[in-house]
């Protein structure tokens, strides 16, 4: 049945895009990381900072959490500045909320100390899944991040617990395809991101009807997609890092 | 395995907390509805008003879209009023938006014609599942502006699709759970919130593991409880608004 | 010469709507109170906090201050909500600082100690005197705040001084009328707000020609009215808190 | 009684600050008033736009409005710019709120045509009674700008109806006194902000017990300060205008 | 050349507007001026406050600020009050930016102690020049402020360096002019404000090629404007301080 | 006397750092740059909208404007996201105020007709300069969306008029620099942004004395340096853009 549909850009269904992770990409934050997934381009930092916000005082812990932005042009019409329209909208805050959840399952935050990691996300150019890309890229700024408190001898135990990576899927046309795109995207009946751990289990589960709705073996074959792409994912980020296997 | 296990309500494993659903709450809105899930409570409100948001003029469908806000003292603490802050919150805004997503499944947008019904979901009291509740309660106020539209023969083809209701389940010391109360769910290792539409396809799905990851069969496992659950929310909006069986 | 005008509401010109006072609203608030005078109805809950704003530490004194808000569909038309719009309108604002001086008359400041009661009133139904409905519904939650400072013990003395109550009287097609509501409001000649001690004096009076002045007789005969149904909101008050008289 | 009671400025009971009324203060303004009551100066400038809010489109009649500042330090202390803080404090919009009704009695809107006269009342000295010297000062700049719109044959009728000034009045040591300056209003028992019509009726009345609280007598007697003193104010307004007696 | 071309307001091409400096012209604060560069008029307060901002605590030393604002019919046509507009716009903003910066230079911090001064200059009527006359005027409230902050014996040493001092200069039809009011700003070529400190050298120089651009040698011709300009503004100040020659 | 002195990165007095211009660095912009001074990196992209601001509307003409921003972590120390603080501070304002003045001078803004240019400055890595690499290189992406419109056949003449570059120059240690990155930038004790045109005229000229002040001679030797390194980035510009010499 799926034989005579064809995704736009001519990727099999379960064919993710090119991904690249460039590490040191900008000289300043102690985690700097372009990802991008296709035409996806995202610069994640990762900036420490001593102390935590003041909720979090005196509990012997630390803190990650996230922020996302797009750069006005990142997409194919302009969008008004945030900051020049003094605030930033819905989807953005519920993204960084999504991200900065994501990421602290990659970290023990008591072994953290008394230090906040702020991982910054800029879409410079945008083509679907800049939340997914965040959140893969975002995790190897943090890892980065991490790696400078113990070097700089800032903490003595090690916070990092597992690599955290996300992916989109969703139905195209019925069909369950991975990593959607722009076209993909805007015309999906169903858009799923997943948040995946290193062993396979899920973090975060997002999957929303844009129309009609969505049965169980239409979830799990998307999640059997996710858990593939999960997997070509942490190979990424482990050999961005360096990572022995 | 799970028999030593107890849910702070004493509530089994399967048990929704009680469902009131009160029409005509208040005497001005096209639909007024008070929703109840047990010491969660929610005025829910759906106002109709000529006209579509800019972006949509000329396109000759209509508009369906939820606002959400808590009385500051609708929790345990009170929490600062959000239009003396000046802006609606993160939380604020990513509730409203799973709303009105949520309530656009519903109706057929084409055959609303150029109205905007817009659903305040305001909660009174809070003690867990807010967000569902608002979806639950906010339909039915939503049906009830669309009648109102009918009656007045402002439209003359019906705009109603289906029934959608949402519940939350989770994983509360490892086992599954549904209709999370506040204890629960500020302890639960995973929450969920699941909407569904009345033949029992999922509209949208939002899970976040608070501590560790979930698996497979725990996501499957909560979405059948979530299904049994939801059925009993349909009959309840369904015995609310006086339709035949 | 009054023979021949009727009010709307068909009420005699010195009668008020129907009081009724509800304790114990909502759950978790110190004091919570559900007011209707009529068809106006305003949740008025009041909060105790520890501490004081920055501008009175030190000073050996507690605080009481007010916040009001009406929920988008409380009234005919929808109105935009607040928190959406960043801002709280000039009529909030003003409304809310006359609720906060009528309360802090109702309370030795100096026996709260340093502890700060805010008393939120949210109005879900609005039909005119939603000001004057929160300012007597309010009382009786800070009353029900106050008893639970000493109930825990957290003051030692008293600082209950008296009951405060409110009612609006104005002048409906020249006649001095008590108690307005939305009909007539809109319609009236003169308006005026009067804030009463149990003693019969008066806390605030704030009194406005929409159109058109009023005279010192006008004004004596208005306020004749307000002591009148004043008497009548303290004995509404004195019953729900359970005073013995 | 009062024999041994002096006010801190030594003034008569009855006695109001020295009223200066500077015409054509700056040059730009359709109308421009410097006012003085005594050590409180208030830059006044009525200015004509064509054209009328939008909820008064079409509606045939005009609109007067009203904004006030202070400059951060005409007090005391030095007060947060409101432009810098990034909104206006509740007190800022309570006034200008006043002093829009207020001055919108001396103006026959209908008569105004599609034209929207703004009051700007900016304070650049202040010692009590900034509210009422803007009113009395304000109505003069609002005569200029409407004689503006008839010497350049803008309307054709005249739509001034009539003047308008206002006067504070309080219980200073339980004692009536008028036009209280800074010292007396911030230890007053009770302050009353009275606006008057040249005919001597009353436009609106504000009266607050600051503590304790006020009776019927002294509110009529307070009235009575405010009777003389508006009747003082509406000569010094005449005179300025050159008005023939 | 310049022979054919006359100045709008028929002044020299090096004849500045007639300078008025009004020392103690409010009350309240430490310094207080009001300048008068012909027909612009501007207030300039300098208020003392103890302590520094949150950035330079601890560095024993102290801070000079300033903010500028504008009433709305300071000039020919009302613009929106920025206070109620919530927030200053960019002209402002970058307006007392440069009067902040300029007259850091007249003071040595280091002196100051942890005093803040802030220099608040509001232009009540504008005809060009606004930021010259505030810089030339905030710098005599200034020095009013420090001999104050002396007279009260809360500093020990002087912390005074320099007077500083601004004037416009600009290319109008070609030509080099000084002091440019209202109609020449508006259809000037090139717009340069200078700061000057006593010694005859610059502190800021702030250039603008409105159309066009201008040459190496115009702007020296400007630069000798400002001048011969600069030190009138000098003697001005001297005169107005009471600084012996 | 210079002989002795070495700038920090041991660059000579005269020599500006490695310029790289990037054309077509994202996808979707009409002109997209990438623009290096050394180690300053800054994203410009034009983005082409149909139609002008309102108060342009009928005018005939088009619109050049700027907007600039950092990426939070583009510094040594992260800097808050000014989209979550609500507000762009007075730097940025004044920032993309001076990129947009000086665009301006590039286009002919009757020829380019109904259409506005926005430039967006985004500043992925500072290192001092960040406005002048912004003026650089957004004029580069500026002509690129020249020619797009051109190409599109949507404008019929050429409203390009000239390229603009701006470079800043300094005194450090006294002596007159040129392209001042971060080290020099903080401890210069005068810095200017100096913005050309082809013919070596200015179009802009902004400089500062930190501390202390600058000398004429000091002025116009700081302008040769500048008048310098011009000529380099005219032809940095040309080659970006292939223009025949």
């Amino acid at each position: 049945m799926s034989s005579d549909i064809r995704r736009p850009s001519g990727r099999a269904f379960d064919q993710s895009r090119e991904v690249r992770i460039t590490r040191d990409y900008t000289r300043h934050a102690e985690g700097s990381v372009l990802v991008e997934f296709g035409d996806t381009k995202v610069i994640c930092t990762a900036s420490v900072e001593a102390g935590v916000p003041r909720w979090l005082r005196g509990k012997r812990q630390g803190w990650v959490t996230a922020e996302y932005g797009m750069l006005p042009r990142a997409t194919h019409t302009r969008s008004g500045r945030e900051a020049a329209r003094g605030k930033q909208g819905g989807r953005t805050l519920e993204i960084q909320r999504l991200i900065g959840r994501s990421l602290r399952a990659a970290v023990n935050l008591k072994k953290l100390g008394e230090f906040t990691i702020t991982v910054d996300c800029d879409v410079i150019q945008a083509d679907g899944g800049t939340r997914t890309a965040s959140i893969t890229g975002g995790c190897v700024a943090l890892v980065d991040a991490i790696r400078h408190l113990q070097r700089e001898k800032l903490i003595s135990s090690d916070p990092f617990k597992q690599l955290i990576s996300s992916i989109s899927v969703g139905l195209y046309k019925g069909l369950p395809v991975v990593d959607l795109d722009y076209p993909e995207d805007s015309s999906a009946d169903t858009d799923m991101n997943v948040v995946l751990s290193e062993s396979g289990e899920m973090i975060e589960v997002q999957g929303t009807a844009e129309s009609g709705s969505f049965k169980r073996e239409q979830l799990n074959a998307m999640l059997d997609l996710a858990d593939k792409a999960g997997a070509e994912l942490f190979a990424h980020q482990r050999e961005a890092l360096g990572f022995c296997k």
